[in-house]
């Protein structure tokens, strides 16, 4: 079997790539059906031994290798890199996410594949892009989250230095994704054109992307063109943990409250989900129809904050689902606040389908995040994160039969 | 002119989409170089007028509705219904946000609009997707942080409740990429097969991706498909902003320290880099091999805290720019924590060309994120955010002329 069905069925990517952001998004690839090929050096992908489970397997790369056929290429030797160039002569689409230069050393480089072959699609993740003076630096996700603002956004309430903005490498994945909607942009210009094209996503602007409603700046109305922030970063850095701080000490309606038994989260946008609010907690706020501006005098401050205070404690009064209920039946978006662990068992988790179940000789059933996309109904076939080397001989035997069937055709 | 140049020239999009996930979806769209048709109410999209800087635009709404023509129609009479049934009839893809139900009150749910054009891509951004007890729910970016372990897997360092996870709409962001991401691939299937079709992102998917790496369960290894977590959540919040804090007050390699003037973070994720970082700092650390290892006696965690300590103190001795020097002269991934607003100022942010400048004849220069995407070269021609119904009559005029053109066809 070399293709799965979904949408993408019959597309050969060749996937050079490591860590999270390539995988994420040659696995985004395979779960709409393409035939992913893993090249990985005969030690296997980094990802597969950080912090193993079992043999081969870390959660990682269980989490972002299925769909996926593994092929051990080692690209040190002629004879691995001469099997690569075969391979990327043979797909629709090629990912890597090596630093600028080493695909070139290799011989896979941009020119030399489009050379080759002229219909593909080149795709590069990369830390900060081909210019500028940190092109050429490595790039994991935490070092981005600090020069990107994100770490310096996120600052501690109790004053420490920020130190990492999440559990989670979100910008990694962020673009991954982008990487899987470049690839795909450029397929779609290609089935028109002919032609495939280079396409690359970088660390960086998937930072900034996810800040991009802050990184505005108008020219004529708030001058922030001309205007470089003074002041040291330590100093700034406090100023914005205070100044964030105020804001979430005074906020009302679009926040977290503990209660009797745990946390529920409400988010009213709007005027009525408002008034439902202040009606359900009890609570007469003036301010209601524009809770975001600033108090206008120190007065307004403190009655603002002990109308949080009251509605603080009222909500320990209640348990969560009790909340819940009430708000849901106004139509008040709410949420009990869950552990990631309580989603395997989460009812609506559970209706909507969200996870993917496989089989695993090795272990038994195995459980991960779905593709996260519907079509007229999901991409059907899943195929599990391969063993090391599991698919090299058949690769190899169906590379022998293409390129036997196109030196005939 | 109705397109720019890009791989998407020609590609009409119908978007219907308000706050934040589909008209960032429908801005990727018209960064490639789609005809992105913004159908707004008389009053305007919610975001034009959420904390505006200037009459009908806000600093959000700038960020994500360049690359758009804006028409106003009443849906909520008969004859905006109908031009939008237009529209959509001459259209490639269709992106709402409704809630479940609401499309099909307005008369363009997926049925008819399929059948009216076969062709047509129809993309829906929701909540929690058409199935289970939340199918109806609305669900902001915050509740769905709340409902999907983002919210409880941030502590706070100070012991209280969680509040909210970040100062970005993260889950809004990551959906949004995802329609996008789908959006393409559907078309790439109708390129190749003729025929149009459904595709659905939800926020509670997109907010479990970017937890895929601990949303795994394997079976035989770890028996998490049989084990429901015990306690409340209060406990099991605070446990695990303990285990959290526990992890960064020994966390030695991958994090960010104080400086004598701001901060810089390090990320070592291998050993050659962090036997570079022990040399720099003066470090002799026995655990270097296997950092994220426990500790296996009360005295190795206190002797790896004291390590700890020991970099703290050192690296306060010294400028955040004397510590970026030294590790980058050894190949150490590390950068300064920057504030957001120093980007604007950045020499890589520069030398990149992340950002996109347009001309506004409202207010001048205006700066923005850019598409986040290279491919041959960046696509080219921003069109800058409409004003309120810009190009009403505009297209109406194309769609009579696609009109009359189709019936003499």
């Amino acid at each position: 079997m070399t293709s799965l069905s979904g949408p993408l069925d019959g597309i050969r990517v060749v996937d050079f790539s490591g860590y999270i952001a390539g995988p994420f998004c040659t696995q985004l690839l395979g779960d709409m059906g393409a035939d992913v090929i893993k090249v990985e050096p005969p030690t296997g992908e980094q990802w597969r031994v950080q912090d193993p489970f079992a043999a081969g397997f870390s959660k990682s790369f269980v989490a972002l290798n299925r769909n996926k056929r593994s092929i051990v290429l080692d690209l040190k030797t002629d004879a691995g890199r001469e099997t690569a160039k075969e391979l990327v002569a043979s797909a629709d689409i090629m990912v890597h996410n090596y630093r600028p230069g080493v695909a070139e050393r290799l011989g896979i480089g941009y020119g030399a594949m489009h050379a080759l072959n002229p219909k593909l699609i080149y795709a590069v993740n990369s830390a900060y892009g081909p210019n500028g003076p940190r092109a050429l630096q490595a790039g994991y996700d935490l070092v981005i989250q600090a020069v990107s603002g994100l770490i310096a956004s996120n600052p501690r309430p109790d004053g420490k230095a920020p130190r990492r903005y999440a559990g989670i490498a979100l910008i990694d994945f962020t673009a991954g994704q982008m990487l899987a909607f470049g690839v795909m942009t450029a397929l779609v210009q290609r089935l028109r054109s002919g032609v495939g094209q280079r396409v690359e996503s970088t660390l960086i602007e998937a930072a900034l992307s996810l800040q991009r409603q802050k990184l505005v700046s108008v020219e004529a109305v708030d001058g922030t063109h001309q205007q470089k922030a003074t002041g040291t970063v330590l100093d700034r850095v406090h100023a914005w943990a205070v100044q964030m701080n105020d804001l979430v000490e005074r906020e009302l309606y679009y926040r977290t409250y503990e209660t009797s038994d745990g946390y529920v989260t409400v988010g009213c946008l709007n005027v009525p989900q408002r008034q439902h609010f202040m009606a359900i907690v009890g609570l007469d706020d003036p301010w209601f129809e524009n809770p975001d501006a600033p108090p206008q005098s120190p007065e307004e401050d403190r009655s603002r904050r002990a109308l949080t205070l009251y509605a603080e404690a009222a909500f320990t009064e209640k348990t969560t689902a009790a909340w819940v209920e009430t708000f849901e039946a106004c139509g008040v978006p709410c949420a009990p606040v869950q552990m990631s662990d309580d989603l395997m068992f989460d009812e609506q988790v559970e209706a909507g389908d969200y996870f993917i179940d496989f089989e695993m000789p090795q272990f038994g059933r195995v459980r991960t995040m779905g593709c996260g996309l519907s079509f007229n109904g999901r991409p059907n076939g899943h195929r599990p994160p391969p063993a090391l080397g599991q698919h090299t001989q058949e690769i190899l035997d169906e590379l022998r039969a293409y390129q036997t069937s196109a030196k005939h055709a």
